[in-house]
């Protein structure tokens, strides 16, 4: 039987969802009920199960480990709720997110009530490095979403593609490997996990953007090239529009047309472009970069578990 | 000469707007524009100046109480902010409201930064007591304003509408108040200026929603009545509503009727009873309140400030 590197910390993973719903709040207010349905809807657990992974490995005790792994899951279904009412999206995972369901004011308050519950449970840790890293990372969560609403489409780079995923998706990713090592007081561990998570969290968002042209489209419950329809330009059309600038569609879509004819043939040209096969190397490299930063922890289950999870992102 | 309170403080204030100003986003990106202008544009920076009088009365370092501070009144900008989204409100303290100016995705956005700033701001005074009841605060917050937002407009009680000023006003002045008596480490004076700040709080949003009604709306900045209009109940509408349940204005009121010639009738009735002078006795039993809470603290021109600046709320 083929075991999850994430069976490790199953049952670790049942504390923190208990944890994530003891908020203080009486369920008749009508915008909590959906907000216990959102939860338990649930997501893949991914960054409190990178959490548990390094807590484990380095003996933190349960009660900062699991208040702080709550805590992750709580501020990234936070900005989801409030990244699904800026992009004007109708449906997340397959169930209609909550602007869409309740209305725009449900969801900016129901996400600024998981802020708030989140940062109680950071500072149940009791640890002012943890909060520190916690609130940085917040701030560079929602950086890289005003960067994103802001950006012009014609200038955007790699390099400003990297500068962006780093902000909207690896900060997170790094806070949930480091926070641990900072709760164990370990700060040469902290640096190297947040190597590692940093990485991850590269490796990841990439993954998530080659998938939104390769993906079937039902599985990952919306339309192809999503992205590009909203005007967000991800590395594999970045990489398409650089190799071939004399493509008409490219400069249609450069000098801001957005008709339907011309975004499905462009996320088809890109779907069957080299573009895909160099961004799954860009990921790969940084898949490297997290191994590299893990090798030098103690050996065992936990290390291996970290090792499967990252390797198996492309 | 006649000395305001905050004067005391009023050179500590301009380092606490300095540090409000450093948050860490080239402004080259536009949301961030609006963000200093509206920092700029200012409001009465009560809660700074409430923490900076205790603070400096406790002999708190500059540092920790200068962060502090800022992080106040940033995380109260970013609540305004939002519920400027939620109600839908164009205009506040007389400049088009983020949402108006911008979209209603920036003011999201601008909001939730402003909130992962202030968290920043808070962990940066270096006390795990402090965040916890800055982060607590931060949910009452938003427990009031979903609250508000859910509330039936029949059932409106004194005892429901204090419970909602409790959350939505007096648990932020609950912790500018106590905030710095715990960076001081300084805990029975902390229990002591939290019940000053909760019945500062209290006779303070009790005194804001007796002007809605009785205030020229010229000076206010929005049309007299704005409460009921969008269905908030407040006291004096409450008390008013108590003593009246024979007017016909009441009950169509309170079965959904909302046309402007009622509400026109409602409110200048409301505006000529008893229930303003009974709502302005209720606001000055939490100025008792108060003053009682602030007796043991050392005499001194501090504490003085303390009692003039609460005696001078009705």
């Amino acid at each position: 039987m083929n075991l999850s590197p994430v069976d490790l910390v199953r049952k670790d993973l049942l504390s923190v969802e208990a944890r994530m719903k003891e908020f203080p709040v009486p369920s008749a207010v009508p915008a909590i009920e959906t907000l216990e349905h959102l939860l338990a809807a649930g997501g893949k657990r991914l960054r409190p199960a990178l959490s548990l992974l390094f807590g484990r490995m380095l003996s933190v005790p349960d009660d900062p480990l699991f208040h702080f792994s709550a805590s992750l899951e709580i501020v990234h279904t936070a900005t989801l709720i409030h990244d699904d009412l800026v992009d004007g999206s109708p449906v997340r995972r397959g169930i209609p997110t909550v602007a869409n369901k309740c209305s725009a004011g449900t969801a900016v308050l129901v996400g600024d009530f998981l802020f708030a519950w989140a940062a109680r449970l950071a500072a149940a840790t009791g640890s002012i490095p943890v909060v520190q890293k916690f609130a940085g990372a917040l701030s560079a969560i929602i950086d890289g979403e005003i960067r994103q609403m802001s950006s012009g489409e014609a200038d955007c780079t790699p390099d400003e593609y990297e500068r962006r995923i780093q902000n909207k998706t690896a900060a997170l990713f790094e806070v949930s490997c480091a926070g641990p090592a900072l709760l164990a007081d370990d700060i040469p561990s902290a640096d190297r996990a947040a190597e590692y998570g940093r990485a991850f969290g590269m490796a990841f968002q990439i993954a998530d953007d080659i998938l939104d042209f390769t993906g079937d489209s039902k599985a990952i419950g919306k339309p192809a090239g999503q992205d590009l329809r909203q005007g967000v330009i991800t590395l594999p059309a970045i990489l398409y529009f650089r190799a071939h600038p004399e493509d008409p569609d490219v400069s249609a879509y450069q000098s801001g047309t957005h008709e339907p004819g011309l975004l499905a043939r462009l996320i088809e040209k890109i779907r069957l472009s080299e573009a895909i096969e160099e961004s799954r190397e860009w990921a790969r490299r940084y898949i490297e970069r997290a191994l590299e930063a893990l090798a030098s922890f103690p050996g065992g289950l936990h290390r291996n578990a970290l090792e499967t999870l990252v390797s198996s992102i492309v």
